[in-house]
């Protein structure tokens, strides 16, 4: 980042920052959305690289980002205007030139209806389901920058030497949640920052999922790939101290928030011998992985990569066990980056197509009977040449040691 | 907790969910709502002790609450319906006896405005801006029952336990962020489940905050009492890496989340000798807790403690060093709960009053110049012999060993 002024609310830089405003700027224009207010941290964060208290008033016709701070008092930039409440945003804009149109677009999927309702009256404008900036900055969110894509690629060697260190954090006797323990303790000795943001309000993890037994197959409220029972019924999700057993796989889906942007990787670890069936269905995720790497160029439909990924576990007699065995997931993938649950969606009924600069978690998982959740999950990066791996660890199940 | 049927949706028992639900209900009645529909998990969390991914349906003049479950499927109950979408809910409640109000209520503050436009259309209703069931749940939940007290004790004293252990966890070169990694991973060992859920979508945090030195001072753009730099900007908040020196304090204020409900406590210690204007300021802090406390009483206004907090801050000549320096928070204490910012608000303007059964966190902190962050925190229950502290760590700076 060119920027190395910290006051400045725009930490991007000009260029990064004029690179995703056109994207943004170009998706407005499109559905005739001349303007629009950004309200979430994750889309606050998207467009100026850092988390302020604010808003982000955006004119797609001047391609201009406007810097609404409510707090901390301290940031400048030109485009930057301190407000302490919104009904004094129309006159700092029209002091810039700018008049509000008579309907605007809001973040209408992550802005809570009474804050879009005090808003619009405070802006002298109308709430349309019509225009919604949340779709948009889905969009233009879904194909990663270059600088993006730096940030992926850092997180994913960060996670992947956090993964080498797993097998030496074991020892016998340890339950799931203790073993998970030591990893989050790990990855945040690594520089892991811990938040795992997920968009919608409706999932909620703490810092991922270490699985094991039974407990892989136990359904959970939220859209995760895996269930788990979770510790208390207040976060039914995850390991539930399930004792992590000789000869049964345990799955380590933790974290990968090192940047603000986070990979996602999945690895199986084993202490003592690894039974045919688990070797054999870890194989088979990582093989439909390397095969859906392969299809990863842009114009792929979405769901053509799902149909793969359920043709090959077919084809291995694993269809009922494939992501999930009492409840499956409906996706095998899914966009990441600042959000776990970015586009594109790699499921059956997904319409979106493959775009270079997509960056895409794989998780093709089974449950299976007796032994669990067994697979991998990888993130790429799509680029004309297929998918590029950025989470490295080796896919083999490894050995926990003493 | 009577109920011991994990595949009932309501885990709370018949008359735990009674007396919830007549607080709500009556609540409702006093503002004309004869409807509402529960979509966060918070309150979801509230009225069934699990969370689940759906929605709860509630009839005030009845008091009756329906489930409707989308996921996970093996849930039960008489009162508990499973829904695919939203449009079977009129159906499923028709054939219960009830017919959808034209008009009903809507968590406004959290659910998305084209979440709640949707819903509205599904079931034939409007959505309006009167009838807000987030303020009737706030105000509910505000009390807490007798149930919901133990969890909050049971938190206070896991919390307690692993503050005690503190100490140990330090080794002299440590940042903060190390020393807050080994208080995260002692906290979790203590079945601290990690997750730190904030009302309102604007303030994101990890597991709590460790500060010390100048990084105290640092501005932050959420309304915690304390602000950092923190490690990114994508999370401007706590530790930024700062090294813990000998003789500077360092304020430890982590995440009491061991049961669903979360206590709120903080505590200082020191590296070497402690300088006489922190021991002071620290003793200051307590000094106001304990005043607080005894005020603590039904029908007490949250805003005359507030002033008898600023009142012996300026007494002690440091009203401009207290709740922050540069930027100065704007409340002394907080409701505790299911969320960290709960009602009553202890601040200058708040009309609430105190009823028994509050349970608030007070942290009148100080920012000094130099030395950092100074303070305790601690919660409390309202009672009609004062608030009852629950969080009972020694309040004395506490001595860092090798």
């Amino acid at each position: 980042m060119e920027n190395k002024n910290h006051n400045d609310v725009n930490l991007l830089g000009v260029d990064e920052l004029r690179l995703r405003l056109s994207a943004v700027c170009s998706l407005m224009r499109n559905c005739g959305m001349t303007q629009g207010l950004v309200s979430s941290n994750s889309n606050i964060y998207y467009l100026s690289g850092r988390i302020f208290r604010g808003y982000i008033f955006i004119d797609s016709g001047r391609e201009e980002a406007i810097y609404l701070v409510r707090r901390p008092s301290h940031l400048k930039g030109n485009d930057c205007e301190h407000i302490f409440k919104p009904a004094e945003i129309p006159s700092r804009l029209h002091a810039r030139g700018i008049s509000v149109c008579p309907q605007l677009g809001f973040e209408l999927d992550s802005f809570p209806w009474s804050s879009a309702e005090r808003m619009a009256q405070a802006l002298g404008t109308n709430v349309t389901g019509k225009l919604n900036l949340s779709s948009i900055l889905r969009q233009a969110r879904a194909v990663k920058t270059p600088a993006e894509q730096e940030l992926l690629r850092q997180s994913g060697l960060r996670q992947t030497e956090v993964y080498s260190h797993i097998p030496a954090l074991y020892r016998p006797g340890m339950s799931d949640i203790e073993f998970q323990i030591e990893i989050e303790r790990e990855s945040r000795l690594h520089g892991c920052l811990g938040i795992f943001r997920v968009a919608g309000g409706e999932m909620e993890i703490f810092m991922g999922n270490v699985l094991t037994g039974e407990n892989a197959d136990s359904p959970s409220p939220y859209d995760f790939a895996m269930g788990g029972a979770g510790l208390d019924p207040s976060l039914p999700v995850g390991a539930d101290g399930t004792l992590i057993r000789p000869d049964f796989p345990v799955m380590v889906d933790v974290n990968g928030n090192y940047t603000g942007y986070m990979t996602d990787m999945t690895r199986c670890y084993i202490y003592g011998n690894t039974p045919d069936d688990v070797t054999k269905a870890n194989a088979l995720s990582a093989e439909i992985c390397h095969a859906l790497a392969q299809m990863m160029i842009p114009g792929t439909p979405a769901s053509a990569l799902y149909e793969r990924a359920a043709a090959m576990a077919a084809e291995a007699g694993m269809a009922d066990v494939f992501m999930g065995h009492r409840s499956q997931a409906g996706f095998v993938g899914h966009g990441v980056g600042i959000e776990i649950n970015e586009l594109p969606v790699i499921a059956p009924r997904s319409k979106d197509i493959l775009q270079a600069g997509n960056v895409i978690a794989l998780e093709p998982k089974f449950v299976l009977s007796h032994y669990g959740a067994v697979g991998v999950e990888n993130t790429y990066i799509v680029t004309e040449h297929g998918g590029v791996q950025i989470t490295t660890a080796p896919e083999e199940i490894q050995k926990l040691t003493d």
